[in-house]
């Protein structure tokens, strides 16, 4: 049995610009609880109020699967155990587990602490030793294990032992600067397995890129526990990421750990903590990416649904993922039949539908459509080209200005708009009068594009209030052309519960957002009348 | 002696929404030169006229290190080679090296080629067997390798014997899904190497987070040539990363590959990819991230000045990277002298000068600015700074406006502009007038404006006739804030003797536009009146 010893919320809530609120840590306990990990390392309860908020508030959390963890230090120099108001603010945290964290490199010992060898590995005893009393497990994390036993490998493995001597329950052996190369951690893990009886852990990090490997290496050496964060979360390069780990354990290893059944809910874990951490979700993310089961273009629908397992090296679905398959000209009918089907919407293959619908997936693709991240757009020109949308209102002009004064001058920007709305929708509202011709401003263009666009749709669809822009993208697609390039915007919406993502293409970068933006709220209208009909 | 065989320029150019130009991959050809690797797979140029055009004008530059490498597959089932375009349009590229694919796995032979296994080996022998007639080295790609060997190994071995038996110069094994694990890889390795005696190759994809690992373990077996790409770029979960491979491999494992000193360079290459892929450079990158040295608060500067290696596994400077510590100027001011020197201006560290430089560049840099890619900015501010520019114009105020008068109508703009030369500048010229208050048009906002401005400028600044611009590049900085995001422009711009980019960064994107566009005039200005003073 291994264990799965997440430290998302204390290890990496260290990573730069990520910063936890209290809700944020709750909401993910659950998600890990849920998920089955079998310990959430909450942070550091002497290190800081808020860490020490997270233990008071878990207590109020039903968890099925988590043990909650709290972290500390070893007792300060100094100080007697029962005298350090860090220790004790530990055993106030009434948790099932604690994890203290000591020196292992005599180096850091004598220069980094300033205290002797001697010394440090009292340290370690006393507070490990004190601590057996109150907690039912405790670990500890040999903190710079790895270049430490290559610095001095008798006083790393004494560290162990007086871990070991003292009661801990698992030696969690840390390449702290995660330098550490994969097989030097076999090397020493066969070493220190030879010295000490106590169940071993790992805790490794990912500046050499050998976090993962590191971590399932020493598993197959027989540790027990393996420390990491979701999405491999953490300061400089990250901590050993769980999303890769977990699968690859379970999975393709063969070994007991989480039930594979509960890997399902791997993926929707790793974006709650991506959305919480406000960090972009990486698409290229093993197993849990985006991208990580998408197929390129050259690959026919029809060969992979065949047999998946000569493209895919495993099933999405196991880690809650899907397959993708690009929308492209050279598989054409099928991919618009599937694409078809994923709207809702059953197309026969050989039908003037299908081919309406190609032709114009390729008309827009040849002037620099490219339809990834908007499937919103692409939806919408499925419907609109079979009749299942309508035309929700109708451009009657804008007129965008931007104004810079001077170098010293902030530049601005106002926009006004016209729009008309069909009469057969004025009549189903009641209203009177079609159209609506407003002003809105904002620092840039776009800005203000976008709220005038809103203030004249929100007169005759309220509904479009709950809209938000979440995401806004340019790219340019002849770059060489210099400024009679091809820009490409890609905006994101949401209206709270779902997302979806829409495009535009002009030589005007303007106009490209108000391709972009038109689309975002005609696909909320087209949502909004399909739940009516149902 | 271990081959670096990079493919970010074909295997890489598959990831999704990628799309590097002609001119982006003969950039990043130059900068791969100048890191040392010793292979570069510039393209299939039977695939598209894009990759063909690649081949044709990379003869045009004079690479040091690095071999141009043209890949393709092997000849087509029915055809004979010498009658297959594919094979002929490879013939025409005369690169030193050609790389084809084959199937190493039974089922795809058979499923997803449709041809008896018989006729797959028969592909491979004689493409292979043709192509060395033409090339001093024919790399043979054995695809889905690693899967081909689980599922039937004596077939997978054979077309290996098969192409070593037709003379390739290096049987490169693939692990073209991504799935393996590490120790398969070693007893694969150890397997084959039973088998074969051409030298072998590794080619890793990074589904199961195992692309690195894999590399470096066929290199410790014996492989002499690692394929992969600049940020592990590539389709789904990526391509091995070089960026980690040749650190870990070099300065690590001190394997004889790319001089240690080039290393240096690596820092670099990684942005210009990054920069050139429209992507953001991933902060938590192994070696080349920005946070990859980036010490938490807590680290104490003197602490880690005094020994570094307690808390870092190497030298960040080994791979041009440095080393960040959150409160501290102390590796700013060495990189500014250094910075200025390379402008030709000579600073000294501890100056008020330096401190001026350092401020402005922190304060742009605080804003969103990067200047990767913008030199010619940087340049103009160093030298704004010291007073070795003037200011060759000022704004007086532009104003652009969009208009789209209907959803059929095409979008349109128009700028006016008014700009004023200083009075030094007038008596030099002889002229009266100060002022250009004047007018242009365009299909996009940013078009009309370079338009305007240049009319303007050359109205007191003929010289400027001659500069282009060449490249046109959008980045929104922080996406996730919506239309309030942060657009960053980036420029390149020519006067057919000289490149040079300039950036400019504003929540408006017009205004974003017009301050690189302004740098790039005033760098030409700038420069001319150097080359007067020599």
């Amino acid at each position: 049995m291994v264990y799965i010893y997440d430290t998302t919320l204390r290890d990496g809530a260290q990573t730069k610009g990520v910063s936890f609120s209290l809700e944020d840590k709750l909401r993910i306990t659950q998600a890990l609880d849920e998920l089955g990990v079998h310990y959430i390392e909450g942070g550091w309860p002497g290190s800081n109020p808020k860490d020490l908020a997270y233990f008071e508030a878990v207590k109020g959390l039903r968890l099925g699967n988590s043990k909650v963890v709290a972290f500390s230090s070893t007792r300060r120099k100094g100080l007697k155990v029962e005298e350090d108001p860090n220790i004790q603010q530990l055993v106030k945290t009434e948790v099932p587990a604690v994890t203290v964290f000591g020196k292992s490199w005599d180096l850091h010992a004598t220069q980094a602490l300033g205290i002797s060898l001697e010394e440090n590995l009292q340290l370690i005893y006393d507070t490990i030793s004190y601590l057996k009393r109150y907690f039912e497990e405790v670990f500890f994390d040999a903190e710079h294990f790895f270049d430490g036993y290559k610095s001095n490998p008798e006083y790393a493995v004494k560290t162990l032992k007086v871990a070991e001597e003292a009661g801990a329950d698992c030696l969690v052996l840390c390449d702290t600067n995660g330098g550490t190369l994969w097989f030097e951690t076999e090397e020493i893990f066969d070493a220190v397995l030879k010295e000490v009886k106590a169940p071993l852990g790992i805790h490794a990090h990912n500046d050499a890129d050998m976090a993962v490997v590191n971590s399932l290496i020493a598993v197959r050496k027989g540790a027990v526990q393996v420390q990491g964060t979701i999405n491999g979360l953490g300061e400089r390069t990250g901590n050993a990421n769980l999303c890769s780990i977990i699968p690859n354990l379970v999975l393709k290893m063969g070994v007991e750990s989480i039930p594979k059944e509960n890997l399902k809910k791997l993926y929707k874990v790793s974006r709650l903590v991506s959305e919480l951490s406000n960090r972009p979700h990486p698409a290229n993310l093993p197993f849990v990416g985006e991208n990580a089961f998408a197929h390129k273009a050259g690959v026919h629908v029809s060969a992979v649904e065949k047999n998946p397992k000569l493209y895919e090296h495993m099933e999405p679905e196991l880690v809650g993922n899907r397959r993708k398959i690009t929308v492209s000209e050279l598989s054409g009918r099928s991919n618009i039949v599937n694409k078809a089907r994923e709207f809702g919407v059953e197309l026969e293959k050989g039908s003037p539908e299908v081919k309406k619908v190609l032709e114009r997936v390729k008309e827009l693709e040849a002037q620099g459509y490219h339809f990834e991240g908007a499937e919103g757009t692409l939806e919408l020109l499925f419907k609109e080209s079979v009749g299942k949308a309508k035309k929700y209102f109708e451009l009657k002009g804008f007129r965008v200005l931007t104004e810079k004064r001077s170098d010293n001058d902030e530049a601005y920007a106002e926009a006004t708009i016209k729009v008309e709305i069909p009469e057969e929708v004025a009549r189903e509202k009641g209203l009177e009068e079609r159209v609506e011709h407003t002003a809105a401003e904002g620092r840039g263009p776009v800005e203000a594009l976008d709220k005038a666009l809103r203030k004249a749709l929100e007169k005759f669809y309220p509904e479009l209030k709950s809209v938000k822009l979440t995401d806004y993208k340019v790219r340019i697609l002849n770059e060489a052309a210099g400024t009679k390039a091809l820009p490409r915007v890609l905006i994101e919406s949401t209206d709270g519960e779902s997302k979806w993502g829409t495009v535009g293409v002009s030589p005007n970068i303007i106009e490209a957002s108000w391709l972009a933006l038109a689309d975002a709220f005609k696909y909320k209208l087209m949502k909004e009348e399909e739940k009516k009909r149902r």
